[in-house]
């Protein structure tokens, strides 16, 4: 097998439409996710190590070989995740550029772990602690999803840097699980998804066979009421209410119901159970079409940090957890693997650049754990030095959370996010995300150079090449209308979902891809209420919003609507937020809505239209808002229709 | 002073606009509410009683005088005020009619309490069995929430019997709460506002000045940041933000932000202090118009039982916990008795038709705790012989809550609904309420035949009058036009908000007010996102909504939409479900969603409105729904506006 370094290595070909190119073959040279890994290791990862050791969760595993062991655990009692998912993360980073700094962090951190290890393998900082007993309470223990991502780190490390001292003390852990679950020896299974794929991606980085036949096992014991109820959660909540292979779509908890997924089509990949990868596909088409939201916001309720029923999807109460569209990210990038097929590669693009993207401040120390779509009233801003009691989102980003397990998924996704770029199958290589990079493969040598999405020009150069033909397929986004591409200035057809082209290519090659994107309008699904005669700005991948703060004074977002029929105008500001950025001139209204000051409601045929005054509303990308302090915030506008009588 | 049986007895007469009409005063003779006052008695009570036992909220009362006194507490750690509403609602029946059966009951459950009840008054069975200390946690404890409802049991019970046992209980308690608190010896106060309107009622009740003080104590000490934040709760949630004469808008949980605003205006209706009615009306104002439901459900949101924002009114994740439109319903009643302005009776009247109506079965013995405005998926039936582990509403309503807040604060409000349909001042007797109803007050006799709202014709009788001039004042409800009356067949004319008519009555008198209620069509406040676009049914007070079962197999609501122009047919049902209706024929059309199934969202020019094709729908009272096992249920429907190109 080759090395791979990144997340999801196949081991099985057969099931791979395309392989995926590691973080080490796809270098992000600059940009907005150039910018954003250099600021993940600069700045974001020493912030997050800080918050790891202020909250107690490194603390709670190193008080383990202390007389301070059984002391009360501080923190959510899985916070041994965040300790693993920040390896993980490291590790990733390692493996795009090597630092003696981040070795050193990763080599204390394991130590610790590794000192903290039980000696057949169990590591549980809040277990240990004798606050719970082992595999007691799996309903909510979240011990297996620990491990599993203990087991994540292992991986990374050992793909990241080719060294063994994670894996070996993941490994440790993982055997010690495969001793107690593994060939049917228990029946139930953690509440939380996790350890499924990572258990599959311990199988591709060893070899052991145990590791996939206990995730299958896992995947396989699911659905069948096996998980005890604890308060609000009931099976649902778990995924447990319906085995795998029988769900239809997402239900419940949206990470938990992601990471599941993830482990199915991971298993898929090295089984070939076609009944899995149908259920993920099913699943998965039954998000996108009916619970996803524009930003790529996936979980609508508070209530259980839940997706809900189809079409349900509140814009200011939307929960929409940046580790839920993360979990979607993972899930898409294991189905274009298995299908090869865009809409895949087009989701992963319009949740990266869109919810991911707002997930963390420009500064990239502050982070929202839940994204809302619209902001009515703007709220305080965040505490600058603590953290804040819930999960809603205040009026800026929170530097760190009680449950922090946002902010470590944040780093390992902008470290591995070369990971998300491009592929290859025998046919050749395929490109699916733009950004300015070069993509390594055998005696192939790619440069990527673009602005995109600042605009939609991709222009890749043949810096090497073997001498036979291959093809070089890049995606043309489902939003794009009109691509056109040349070769050596030589005008090409684009047609299809990808833009194959199959030549004996040369060095000095160069393909230039234009994707024209204008500012356009955005409708929902006619069945989704809570934006019925609404539209949202988009260009190219982004979604816009209207800020507060960049509005005319005086201006209520509450009280705008949008005149569609008139042009909409694009001004390039070089440093809107610390981020360059295409901003959206757009004909506005300024509602007049005082003749409802005392009542909500109204007979129709007494309810004139409002009038309404002129303004010139200006749009900036969705994920650069809250950068400026608090704020009122709206992706969808109502569509202006005039005043007067309600003209049926 | 007068005796007054019903809640709000007003010492000071200065500041009532109107005074009360007692439910000994106003009898309900038949019709809906008549109806439901003998099934509350025949059926919810009994019900009720049967459950408190089973749920161990009167063991938990009854074990402190056994051995058993330490035992686990059953049920939440308020679970005393489930008991001692109970005891409230039995007392106003109790005053609406004698009972041997429910005058035992109460004997048996005061009883228990007072044998309960510590030497100095103090009673909590969770406090007094061992589980926390005496006022040690007041921001959840919700120990003078508990005395409070035993204080509005006493207070019931007197007025509704006379008799002195609960109330000497109550007293005691109050007493024990006047020597800890009063004087300002503590300055915070109980996490869940309730005791404050208690302790005014109970100052009516006894003439003792120190409850009022009290209850202006806790009145003031509120919005300071007293309450220690606990988990989820924080002081916005508590009220404790802001102190209340400052407060522009209800905020927080929606039903500690009622009660606290009944006890409010209690302290004003006393005291006269002119902020705290200030306060009073602009957050009701807020509150009516942007955080009121159609329906009247208030409190949208799950996350923290709370208000949103204005216009934030989801109608799918809608919480409008009962108790919330309940206590939405007595602080109407205490600003109606302020200043006799027809609004507060309009909101009454919608609250009570709609959303409390829709908050039990039409046996009367199953619940809804929340109650949503649109149910997109049918959700499975509730246990039948169990409690449901949320408050979210399932299919049909369950029998108990293991928070059974709303079942008994239910029975009390159908209890002593005689007590909000009348008033009268030195001028003479205003009616509010329409239905099957006598009023007697001094030497005047009104007898009140209607079928409201079933139609809109109300025929007051005189029965019986002094030989001096006075008015009858009869409300033209908010929502009508087109009001007529007749005086003894002779017209008169019909203006302003009340019918006011002033005359030499005699014996034999007769008043036939009509209120058209042709069907219409209502549209919501332009910025509430949730319904852009759509229109509800109405008729007079009724909301409608369409649910699944009564529309052709095969339509889909959640793909319906309203041909607004067309005319609405009306059809009574004798008995639609165990109680007769006007439902609604209305011309609508199924749209045609399959274009829209891999995706959410499409551009607006490439984005025809979908085709469909007419559909004959059924539109049914809203509070008459679920009572037909799991259904898809919406109040509000899109507006079809053809299909083809997006006419913008």
């Amino acid at each position: 097998m080759e090395r791979h370094v990144g997340p999801v290595s196949p081991l099985a070909t057969e099931r791979t439409a395309v392989r995926p190119l590691g973080l080490d073959r796809v270098r992000i040279t600059g940009g907005f996710w150039g910018r954003w890994q250099e600021r993940n290791r600069a700045v974001t990862i020493p912030h997050a190590l800080g918050w790891l050791e202020r909250d107690g969760s490194v603390d709670n595993l190193r008080r383990l070989t202390t007389a301070d062991r059984t002391a009360a655990h501080r923190g959510f009692w899985f916070s041994d995740s965040d300790v693993y998912k920040m390896l993980e993360g490291i590790a990733w980073d390692l493996g795009r550029a090597p630092s003696p700094e981040l070795s050193a962090a990763v080599e204390a951190l394991v130590g610790v772990v590794a000192r903290a290890q039980e000696a057949d393998g169990y590591v549980n900082s809040y277990v240990q602690a004798g606050h719970d007993g082992r595999w007691e309470h799996l309903a909510i223990s979240h011990e297996l999803y620990c491990i599993g991502h203990l087991i994540q780190a292992g991986v990374a490390h050992k793909r990241g840097t080719g060294r063994d001292e994670v894996l070996a003390v993941a490994r440790r852990a993982a055997d010690c699980v495969v001793r107690d679950f593994g060939n049917d020896r228990r029946k139930d299974t953690d509440g939380h998804p996790e350890v499924e794929m990572a258990l599959v991606e311990l199988h591709r980085e060893t070899g052991e066979r145990a590791y996939l036949e206990l995730a299958r096992q896992l995947v396989d014991v699911r659905g069948r009421g096996v998980l005890e109820p604890a308060g609000h959660f009931d099976a649902t909540y778990f995924q447990d209410a319906t085995p795998v292979r029988e769900e239809t779509t997402v239900v419940g908890h949206a990470v938990r119901a992601l990471y599941l997924l993830c482990g199915v089509v991971d298993v898929y990949l090295e089984t070939g159970e076609q009944a899995l990868l149908d259920s993920a596909l099913r699943q998965w088409r039954s998000l996108t079409a009916t619970k996803t939201y524009l930003s790529g916001a996936v979980g609508s309720r508070f209530d259980g940090e839940a997706f809900g029923e189809p079409f349900e999807m509140p814009q200011d109460l939307v929960y929409g957890e940046t580790c839920a569209t993360i979990a979607a990210i993972m899930l898409s990038w294991r189905l274009l693997l298995a299908t090869g097929e865009r809409r895949f590669a087009d989701a992963i693009e319009r949740a990266l650049f869109n919810l991911f993207a707002a997930s963390t401040s420009v500064a990239r120390d502050a982070f929202f754990y839940s994204n809302p779509a619209q902001r009515r009233v703007a709220r305080p801003a965040a505490p600058t030095d603590g953290t804040p009691p819930r999960a809603e989102a205040p009026g800026t980003r929170p530097h760190w959370f009680r449950c922090a397990c946002c902010p470590p998924n944040i780093i390992r996704t902008v470290a591995s996010l070369g990971g998300y770029v491009a592929t290859r199958n025998d046919d050749g290589i395929q490109i699916h995300q733009y950004l300015p990079s070069t993509v390594d493969y055998g005696q192939t040598r790619l440069v990527v150079g673009t602005r995109y999405p600042l605009d939609g020009r991709v222009t890749v150069t043949v810096d090497a090449t073997p001498s036979a033909s291959w093809t070089l397929a890049l995606r043309i986004p489902g939003w794009c209308r009109g691509a056109t591409a040349t070769v050596n200035s030589e005008p090409v057809e684009v047609a299809g979902d990808y833009l194959a082209l199959r030549r004996d290519w040369r060095a000095g090659d160069v393909v230039v891809l234009d994707l024209p994107m204008p500012l356009r309008l955005t409708v929902s699904h006619p069945a989704v209420d809570a934006v019925r005669d609404a539209v949202a700005i988009e260009r190219g991948p982004i979604v816009y919003c209207l800020e507060s703060v960049d509005q005319p004074a005086g201006i209520d977002l509450n009280r705008v609507e949008l005149v569609a029929g008139e042009p909409l105008v694009e001004e390039f500001r070089e440093d809107l937020v610390g981020e360059p950025a295409v901003v959206a001139i757009a004909p506005g209204v300024l509602r007049d809505d005082s003749a409802w000051a005392e009542i909500g409601w109204a007979t129709l045929d007494e309810h004139p239209r409002p009038s309404g005054t002129p303004v010139r509303l200006t749009a900036i990308p969705y994920h650069l808002w809250a950068n400026r302090g608090p704020s009122v915030m709206r992706t969808f506008v109502p569509i202006w229709r005039g005043s007067g009588p309600s003209n049926l």
